[in-house]
């Protein structure tokens, strides 16, 4: 692997598929051994893994568990007989796309695999997992040649929650291992602090040097200079580039418009849906209050006390410079430019 | 005491003062009684006691208690014997200009009392205390004519962190009891919590229903619609209006202006500084990266990551709507308006 690349978070090794516990992150790093597909399903359930990619990627993963499991049992008669582990992967993560994605790739080869489906299988999970690299490699690429100097970046969007390098960290590890910056701020991202539990750990391992900052002070820091540019990642993109991504996203959009500095998003082509016109459309999810009024547990506010705790949040087109894919950059984005880029991939 | 402004961080009490020990909140509501001059310094130190106006008040009963005991020992010569304990009760907070200030006052006194100075000097303690109540109570009048709807506020600006009612969130008392305002959103204020911890906690207890967002959600709460004002404090104002005060301040600034929700700055006119011509000119405090990096001494965050952690940050006049005092509103800041201002008064 390259240098300032190093950290996966799911891997085949062995007969299993091995996941780095991000629950147990920074103060751990501890790697479980999965052998069976309920073993997966359980771990993508327990958030040992997170990240839309990488739960689909541990998925294919499982489908190989699962179709082993099924042929010691019944042999050639296997693809009968998978249905049920099939179905406990699936309802690990009933919201996560990638996830149902991953399962039904795998599943449209089963028909053309004569006996043992093991190897065939695992070289599937294996194309899926390398071409999200090499999605995340090609958007790093792109998305570091347009950035130069100190760089901000919101969430986990790394290793981490990829097959490896990363979308929008992807572009900070480019453009860090091209010499293209000279400096990555994280935000904490609150509620869940993805940005001092994930980001900080893994740019650490990867010897690139990060500095943490709470969220509130990203506009501050924005205003001394330090700044080039935002980048962040995506959950979904409207069809016209408005953007949903992790709550506070639209913060750093708007203090970065006020500065002129530019505000990339960071995101496989798969993510943008021309099925949903606006980002108003769009749904945004809230969780429980108590991640806002507990820390792990211990109260912060008294007990009753209310909270909005939306999870993402919607950031309009016209705040993003550059939509990175690795398809290409769609500079500016909107809804004919979008549509343009789609229709030519 | 009115309705919706129950909460007294600071009380002299039986020939006592009376502190509500803030570091235990909102967990617990306990109140420790201080007797000596020594004890209240210790208490100021510890931070039982927090905000620039509650420790200045606070000291001023601090010396009530020396000057008891300095009489007890040396009768009509008490004046000469109260320099050690006024000297501990100063360096309790080094850079805090109200505890210097109330020390003074309460000094300037001294000469004319004949006699046993406690009741003289209780006196003046509680006329320094009635006299931050007052000012308070005008701020909340005249903010609250300005304001209808829903409001955000951030930090602790309440009756926690001055002698009653509060600065920004007296604005925010006054404009709940006289039924201006239906919702009112508070920021947790990271690093600290203090909008977690301290102000939900106060509103709570005076019948306020408030709501806690994450700082970083403050933005995309205002796209909803629900916010018609931000109200904050400031810790100082510069000649031209430029104001410093508790980091998020700034986003919050930003993001009002993005959304054309007008932003009200709450403070008393101490806390304008004429010597300070801008606020670039001032020196923002950075605190130790285990804020960001550690909760209450668990880690958040690998060991040895980097964190920028200033204290405050600085908004510039021309985000400001209104500046709030205790002598009336200037409306637009600028040096002109608050030059002419502060000749007026």
């Amino acid at each position: 692997m390259a240098k300032n690349d190093t950290v996966r978070a799911v891997r085949w090794e062995d007969g299993a598929v091995v996941l780095l516990d991000q629950r147990r992150l920074p103060e751990a790093e501890e790697y479980l051994r999965l052998e069976t597909a309920e073993a997966v399903a359980g771990a993508i359930r327990e958030m040992v893994v997170r990240g839309a990619p990488a739960i689909g990627i541990t998925a294919a993963y499982g489908v190989v568990l699962a179709a082993r499991a099924a042929f010691r049992e019944a042999g050639a008669d296997w693809p009968r007989r998978i249905g049920p582990q099939l179905r406990i992967l699936e309802a690990a993560r009933p919201t996560a796309v990638n996830l149902r994605w991953a399962i039904g790739r795998m599943r449209a080869a089963f028909d053309g695999i004569p006996g043992n489906p093991e190897a065939p299988l695992l070289d599937l999970a294996r194309r899926i997992h390398e071409e999200d690299i090499a999605g995340n490699r090609r958007m790093g690429a792109l998305g570091a040649a347009l950035i130069r100097g100190g760089v901000l970046t919101h969430c986990n969007t790394g290793s981490l929650a990829t097959g490896g390098h990363g979308t929008a960290l992807g572009v900070v590890r480019s453009a860090w291992a091209d010499g293209r910056i000279d400096a990555v701020y994280a935000t904490e991202t609150r509620p869940w602090l993805q940005g001092a539990r994930l980001t900080a750990w893994e740019l650490r391992r990867d010897g690139i040097p990060a500095t943490l900052i709470a969220d509130s002070a990203a506009a501050a820091l924005m205003r001394t200079g330090r700044i080039q540019a935002v980048i962040v990642g995506a959950d979904r993109i409207a069809a016209n580039g408005d953007v949903v991504n992790k709550v506070g996203t639209y913060a750093l959009a708007v203090a970065a418009a006020a500065h002129g500095i530019p505000f990339m998003v960071v995101a496989p082509t798969s993510t943008i849906d021309p099925e949903t016109p606006t980002g108003e459309a769009i749904t945004i999810e809230e969780r429980d209050a108590a991640e806002i009024t507990a820390f792990r547990g211990t109260p912060v506010a008294p007990s009753g006390v209310a909270a909005y705790n939306p999870v993402f949040d919607m950031t309009p087109a016209r705040l993003v410079r550059w939509l990175v894919t690795e398809k290409g950059v769609v500079e500016a984005p909107d809804a004919a430019s979008i549509n343009a880029f789609l229709d030519r991939g």
